[in-house]
């Protein structure tokens, strides 16, 4: 249990505060030969950049990546590939100001409990949602090599609100997937209801409020036979990732919740030959059984709550009097931090299944790509 | 990755197959001098047993449990505590008849694929539902420490099918919501929609089809500041073992999906000091805030599939002639096994968060009850 | 730290106690189609059996293998596989009566310490070297597998007490090796030293005390480029397996201590080219550089210290009184287990490599031998 | 097994070349509100750096330590602690210009068949031992902490090649020893040998060559019952992480080796109440049983082997050509790593010892000091 490592094969160790020096990760297990491709790297950071649209947080960061260890002649060597960014945008004063009153649903009682008063509080620090760009770091390693394999990931914003997608997108040209979802500012696939999206934000925003949503992961083209029954399936170690991300509340993986209002004739899904490869005729699994991979697409849903920093007036509790009282808490924010989460679920999405593959000797530690 | 261990302080290994000769646990962490309730692991047991109603399987099994190694003198002595029940009524006859066939949403596909045709099919074998029996002796353990902590961890079925259980349920005395629970063949907390979903199992059963449900889990009194940031939060341990029990599609705490369709303003938990106290009004947040408890009660629901195995017939693979066919499976099963899983959420529960608890020092390894 | 759980791909747990009803080990990742070869086990336990000659214990136990999972029609299945023995020659009648003394070098005082009374003392319990059946029957299985790969481990004795093997073996045939170890009651190859080896500990059994002594392994066939640097090396993970026997209390890899006496220019181990193949011309390095292994075979020392337990009078402290008196501690033991140990140390020595081997993806977990 | 992690509740993770940009480590688990102390964690990398004396390695190296993140107000605030240094004086062309050359005894083969010719050559890259002062950083802040509980890690030289220090030194008195300790240049404690130490090393020197020699630590007043049997004892853990110090070829606890010449009567530790505390005559099990601290010093012997860089002309193979030669490999290196490696073994032993007591509850996750 050390809280900041993920991983067997491909083991990752985060760290770095919101308005600390930098934000890193170091990852063990990338194997030696990959071409370390840091304008990937770096196109993958800019999806999670505060900034990008006018739908984000004030705060202007470059997030810039830097190799500190693990590359020579721009490949990975087998040791461990140490990332950082720097932050530069920050402004700690708020933090200052308010550290005497507990944020509602944020982590200033949690973290007092704890850390017994000496985390850092500034911008949420260890907590805040600018530690994903480690993730995102890390992702964009994994990414790199299934792409090698051929396995894609791709994530997208199925509701904001309550305005939710219900239509059919095609994921199997996945490089098209990337630039439809890329036009949209809140990541969706639906250009009408994007604009609907786009606009409730908005209008959350203006209230000093914010809103949450849902986001869809897919993965095409995974391996057959990977994973593990009990305490090692696929479900159980991509649900521990996606949880790492703050603000998720919930994963649900195939039909979920709404196959437990369905019954098994309707779930099940019937297996069928085609020219001699075996494969389910629908995918309400998910693409997962029993904890292994089925070779069908492995699709799961995650819920992402409200922003919890909002800029109206709540009801909290003055440390210091230990009396309630209702106060502003002001600072930037996104009023919706969906858009932003689409490549932190791909990057943890990534970096679960290259850590199976490493381990169950699907990828070499030595790179062949 | 080691698929059949969990734990860091309070580490369970699980063994045994559906018709092989033993179902077991090996339990490593039981705090010494802990008092080994045989009766209380039974009464345990009994409830996830099959045959204790006539929603169940037909397979008839005491589920004696056993214990190899670890105790002295009825007390826990540190080292690591081995407990077996024994199979009995075996009927391995129909699987080694349809083991041409591939159950559609069972594993026989994907285990094909890890495990090269040679994993023990019959009863579905290390898949099998029967193995949770090795998961509530575990959990019977970390249950008992729990109690002497106070802590207590209650679930029980709020939905089967499409009939959901809305009513408000006080859950302060759990004592005596568990014998309510008990009395109920679905373990509803609603006696009137109990019987409607009775009714509704032994309709699917009639017409050998099945239906799912949903699970709700309450922790009292687990102390707060226990969990962690990132990659060891007190969501991504318990979902990496709720995911560990066989037919578990989806997981939510607090609001959940229902979140994502809130505002910022109506999903946050104001904070309130009552009597030196500091609470949260609400808890929609589910009593963890950042990966850490918070002090309220841990709230999370989990979405069970129908159960695979139906007695209608379905579309399937010959695997010898590699051709398409229709195929009735037949062999004992439940029409739907949320009521048995409601003991086996629980278990999963209380072996994660006595996991939590040993690791972060709030429970001596040296008993102390 | 679960204390009884080692590996990470080859991952084994073991329970048990002295006195208990039974010896086990669950051993997970054995791969999928392995003959499980009970006749192969059953000799390995053979060799660490007490009994066997008249220079052990007098506790006379069959130790009968028992397979009680991950196994069907004679191979394994890829789950758990849980091989039991029973104790049947129990005699606690000793440790009740000096259970108020502590034996000295023995695990009285620590365990008193760490489970605060509540460990099972019968037989030292679960610190008795009566633990290692369980190591054997992995180690067996662990071989098998290895052989399968070409790789052999062998062991013997190089000294009892201050009698010290110096003569050449050539270790090439392994085979061959064994046969002569066999004949020797203290598992040494040079048959005329191990007259005097005997006759050494027959000594010292007269004299109601014991002796320790050196065991040497050897490792042929490993492949090169396995292991790492830092904190995964091979000398790390041997060495931490090793230290796992009771009464080990040193090890040396290559030329160990020596090398600390010796010049650079004495110790480097020169690299040739022999046919196309890469080598080294002596091997002082044991197999072993920067933790990776060269490709030569790997070679080590373990100390193993005189038995504790001896018939002597001997000083200590009577708990109950809180006073300093002298005590005859009786009971069964061997007057030096340096012989039975050396199949102990095969098979940890069987069980970190195999680990490495599948963790690095140069064993499959589908078997293909 | 990800190589460059160590430990569960004080995890450190290491990163960096000899020639790259930094040499790194994050340390998870040091205890929120320890005092970060910058001037101890330098005096220990000073005790490691090069150039300390004219009895090492040419190159000049500030070795200054910055704190990347966990550090708020001059706290640890719980989260990662991240801690670098800058490689300043690297010179790379001799490695340029001889990599078409095995060194003998040292990585250049291993890692190439490891890595695939991709890891980072120059100066051993991962494999040098500059990385060691990452584990010097973690090791100072696992003393400090250490410090608090009033544990003391000394370690020193007692012999350089055939100089052996046989004298008796007390070292209740940590204080005084360090400071006779360091007016020796190779960290005796013997005036006299000291110089002898010195000439031996000078004299190896202006051969081209080098010499080994043996450490012995000493832990003062760790508390009892710490550690566990079979495959989580203290020797195997602490043998883990000495091993990998580069240069470490053997360990052994208390007698260690001589102990294998020894009977039980002589061997046995009796134990002796005086003033109501239990306690052992002597300390020849090296203050562990069963793994198991007894609240006896903790002492151990450690090998290192001659530096594996000289400048002699040496066998090798010419890799182009696939031919044996002779070879001179120039360079900066340490004719005797025996002293620099002083610090290191304290250092490891801190992060093993305090990994243990975090574990097991004897140190509290937040610093109570």
């Amino acid at each position: 249990m050390g809280d900041n490592t993920l991983g067997t094969r491909f083991k990752i160790t985060s760290f770095g505060e919101s308005h600390g020096d930098v934000i890193g990760i170091v990852i063990d297990g990338v194997p030696a030969g990959l071409d370390i491709d840091i304008d990937f790297i770096q196109s993958e950071l800019d999806k999670r950049r505060p900034g990008q649209s006018n739908l984000t947080t004030g705060r202007a960061e470059p997030d810039k990546v830097r190799v500190m260890s693990g590359m020579f002649h721009d490949k990975a060597t087998g040791a461990p590939l140490c990332l950082i960014i720097e932050n530069e945008d920050v402004d700690s004063t708020k933090y200052e100001e308010f550290k005497n009153f507990l944020r509602p649903s944020q982590v200033d009682y949690t973290a007092l409990k704890k850390y017994g008063g000496f985390a850092d509080y500034r911008g949420s620090g260890r907590f805040s949602g600018r530690i994903t760009a480690s993730l995102v770091m890390a992702g964009a390693i994994a990414k790199h090599v299934l792409k090698e394999k051929k396995i894609t990931i791709f994530a997208y914003t199925t509701s904001i609100g309550t305005l939710l997608d219900e239509t059919y997108h095609d994921l199997n040209d996945v490089k098209h997937a990337i630039q439809i979802r890329e036009k949209s500012p809140v990541r969706s696939l639906n250009p009408r209801l994007s604009k609907e999206m786009v606009q409730l934000i908005e209008d959350v925003r203006s209230q000093r409020d914010s809103v949450g949503g849902v986001i869809k992961c897919i993965v095409n083209s995974f391996p057959e036979g990977v994973g593990g029954p009990i305490f090692n399936g696929l479900e159980s170690n991509i649900s521990r990732a996606i949880f790492s991300i703050p603000g998720v509340k919930g994963i649900e993986f195939g039909a979920g919740f709404k196959a437990t209002r369905m019954k098994g004739s309707e779930h099940n899904d019937p297996w069928v030959v085609e020219k001699g490869k075996i494969m389910t005729q629908k995918n309400d699994s998910g693409g997962i059984i029993g904890g292994i991979s089925t070779g069908m697409p492995i699709v799961f849903n995650v819920a992402i709550k409200p922003t919890a920093t909002i800029g109206k007036a709540q009801k909290t509790v003055d440390l210091k009097k230990m009396e309630n009282v209702e106060y502003i808490f002001s600072g930037r924010h996104d009023p919706c931090i969906v858009p932003r989460a689409v490549v932190i679920v791909e990057a943890m999405t990534a970096i679960v299944l290259l850590d199976f593959l490493l381990t169950e000797g699907h990828v070499s530690p030595k790179f062949d790509g």
